[in-house]
């Protein structure tokens, strides 16, 4: 008798990756999966890509998760505190939410308004410290999945002393996955093929979250919607603060990691590579004309961006082998 | 101590997946793979999805199948039968390419020159009693992946004497990896993003195995270049040929079937739904105007279409349970 | 001083092409471009490719429509036909949706409810004496997309009694922008991307008229979503009725058309080649295992398809030169 | 009598797009199209969307165009200053190329090789004083694509004195066109969609042409391929280095520009708009984070990025209207 697990919010893009991820892990057992709108409905009308998968979606209520012993929380921004607090303090809880990432309410309130619920542990078990922070947890914050991109780019670089926390440069491009499966015109097919489409430029709600991660104090982030449904690209600069090989700092970081894969030397990250599974891929140099720190960080932001990520927690929160359940290797082409 | 298998051409696009696949089956030791121009190059500078994975490609040679158990040949067609002939009988092995499919030897050598080398058992597990053929061969012609695609849509309608053998018509979209990993122009992707190509137009090599597997008797078969890196769409329409609901009859047909889901009435199969998956959608329906059946049939050419197929035949002729190391839910959005 | 030309219905994809076409116009003078709930916006908030053009959009009623000489209306289907009734005698109208394409009532009401509203000259200058019709009306019905497409290839075969009018099978795939700008999750980005999706399988409503228009006497239709904004490929097969290459047959009917090129033998139409185009591709053959003739007809389905033969129309109607303000070659790759 | 004009390397994607410009222009006749390896075919056969342009590749030689007023060269990098100096010194010339555009060799020498042929005024018409400079001249080095792009949203910010020219950080994403027709697997539709590829990281052959263009003295570029055919992204940041509103400098320097546009406050470019047209798309703004400039830039790299500017500059050679043939208005969706 495994683990039995619950994912609140199934309906999304991150729902329907997480209930692929959990029907494939030999120790969880999914035992309710949740929706608002979509409450009632089968989850093949929902997630045809689950055809033969036999569940019911039920309305998103405390009752409907009472059976699980590790609930996954995949619902808009701001609406995970409410639920968490009528969970039972022994169920183990994932976040994938924004609504415990921050420490400091001041930007949390700015970008996203109303209370500020508290800080959980972050989950991103890659930063120094982190897994065993997890390990011990029975609430966790799941990354977002530009402060996961960003942050596994960035913050060895600045632990390290090799580049400065001020003035760092990001450009990351996603996929539309990330923007939601909500209806509106501007993420219908016909206006995002064939294009490249910046949105938030000068001030987006993920910088406090990568400032806070990476160890970063300024920070510019501009992010890009891309042509395909899944991935993130980041480019991130930084100005050297001392002696080192940005790639050696990297490579020893993530040494042994079994889902940070810094490249061979001249080759560069590139998102289909990590789509479908939960890896990050990295390369850094240093740039010939500006002497800029250049890394490219790619993921999958539905992967290790998000429901893979958030698995991974849930195997250290349970005791479980860290990888079990995901795969490191991506579905290409 | 596992079963060992290798691949022989592992440097394309099925070959790439079949490593995937292997590296996560937990029978398959995966001892070998190998390449003709790529050889001696680390797989992940062949296959960067494969990131974490040590092995360096060998050259095509007998010598380096030696110690597998079990052979994948993944190579361009006429080159399977010289390199199999070279192998010890006692070692299984699995054919992706079109040398050992056909019975008849007139449209091998119309349509593929040379000498026709012979025929295996064919390797479509869902055809009645073929499962049983497939786990007692050690050589296993696999199913071309338009074969699969309309075959699994057309054969139970042709054997229940639903849907006349003679005037079916065929029009089939794939995804661009189906055309192989060769660098030509007109594969490109500023030449396929954002077209529709139709190509073989009236004479397409793979209509004698459609016929073979399917039971029909004239098929008329336009197969378009679709712009998208997976995936293949069939839309068959026959002439009906007695009663009875088409719909019923390939539902009773693929009962209990773990990876043919025939959608419930009124959804329709989409190839996204299939990405990454070894499952086939099927969906029927007669048309108000005409009269005809038409079947609709989705799959993902590299998975049930080649590598899925393959590692489910593989399984079937090593005792083992059909479905390991494979899923039937695909990777979406 | 030109003919003053106005747009009701300006803000979805045909209106906001023929805004581009009517702006580069030599002749027609673009007066007024009306919308429903984007009334009151500048033009280029609701058609960013428009950056430059100073144009509010007015909200769709006869008086904002009452300086222009010739009127289009792209309108969602049933509403052109009161604003039509509204219009004085003497302005000419081009109506681009299915209102008045139908000469009978009955496949009218059965696909699209309500009542009847007439039938006006059809708009497919192409076909035998309706180049002199168009040109003699002030009101003209433009074809729909899939209708054009089928039509131009299907025709003449049928007219030249080489083709059975019987048993026709179409399978035709449109991009995304035929499927109109409304907000709708399964035209997302994310459902649509690296998806081929069928629709209205077994009964769709512009097949009646096809048939009206192309002389066939049963058509099965299936229609394919395809991941890409624009194009249709249409492959449209039928029994031989007679002695005659259908290849020939088609250079014969198109022979001096500026818009309907028959390739060279052995080179089929793919749909990117007439992007931004007036243009249709037709390429013919016979099929070797069916004996089935096939034809492959490829057009963009906002040129040809609508706002392209719109303008020719309008030309015609305006006693204009009929290719002016339109191109013949498309915008590729 | 028109203008008589020839296209040098017809046979690749800005060669293509030059003929689809110069065939609808009213002044110039094109009186010859020369290739390498498809000397001698059909145009059609290489550029399937000018179906019914009657036209046959010369092979490129000086005979070839022996009759052009006006000759563009779509050559590879190296090869138009041979061909150039073999030209009648009457002949006016536009180079698509990059051989003729740095005034110092040193970088020219380090990232292409061989000898820096000359300097040839610089084809940007929106930079203070060109147009003139262009006017006059009769060999003009059209801009790069990159260059284009980037100097558009830059150089006015740097010559007014509100942005540094020291540490300018940009990352840049190209359609595919911009990497050209040659067959490569990297360029490959399966590799390609769904993926977002950085390449040449930390040192860009066009560096030294931005800078060189732009004033900035120190200029980190990363260049990524992004899965659709056209279109240029640029996101360049720069240091602030004195009061003043980056958008109100862009408005003013680009007031009357019949192609650059600075969009409306809370608009931003996005490529798609600008596809097939002559335009360039601007935006700006101070990030609240960093406090760096933020401004995005987006254009068609073969049409404002390659062939149209190269028409816009034969117009400007020729005593034409700059506009002349060209559109503003992007082909979207």
């Amino acid at each position: 008798m495994g683990i039995r697990v619950a994912v609140a919010g199934a309906s999304g893009y991150a729902g329907g990756e997480l209930l692929r991820l959990l029907t494939g892990h030999p120790e969880f057992d999914l035992v309710a999966a949740t929706a608002h709108s979509q409450a009632g409905a089968h989850v093949t009308a929902v997630h045809p890509q689950l055809a033969g998968l036999d569940l019911t979606l039920s309305a998103t209520e405390p009752a409907a998760l009472a059976d699980a012993d590790l609930v996954f929380l995949a619902l808009p921004h701001g609406q995970s505190a409410a639920l968490a607090a009528q969970l039972p303090a022994g169920v183990r809880v994932v976040d994938l939410g924004a609504d415990f990432r921050l420490r400091d309410p001041e930007p949390w309130v700015r970008y996203y308004g109303g209370t500020h619920a508290g800080t959980w542990t972050y989950g991103l078990p890659e930063l120094p410290g982190q897994r065993e922070l997890i390990a011990a947890s029975d609430r966790v914050a799941n990354t977002g999945c530009y402060a996961a991109t960003i942050t596994l780019a960035l913050a060895p670089l600045i632990a390290a002393g090799i580049a400065s926390p001020a003035d760092v440069v990001v450009v990351a491009a996603s996929g539309t996955s990330g923007a939601g499966r909500s209806a509106k015109v501007n993420l219908l097919a016909s206006e995002v093929m064939g294009d490249l489409s910046p949105y938030k430029v000068g001030a987006h709600q993920h910088v406090p979250e990568i400032k806070q991660a990476s160890g970063a104090t300024s920070l510019s982030m501009t992010p890009v919607l891309a042509p395909m449904p899944r991935g993130i690209l980041a480019t991130v600069t930084a100005v050297p603060a001392g002696e080192g090989d940005p790639r050696a700092v990297l490579e020893q970081a993530y040494a042994g990691e079994p889902f940070v894969h810094v490249l061979p030397a001249g080759r560069w990250p590139h998102t289909a590579a990590t789509a479908g599974s939960n890896s990050c891929h990295l390369q850094a140099t240093v740039d010939v004309d500006s002497g800029r720190i250049v890394v490219v960080s790619a993921l999958d932001n539905l992967g290790k961006g998000a429901a893979g990520q958030a698995v991974q927690c849930a195997n250290l929160m349970s005791g479980l082998p860290e990888t079990m359940g995901l795969s490191a290797y991506g579905v290409a082409p």
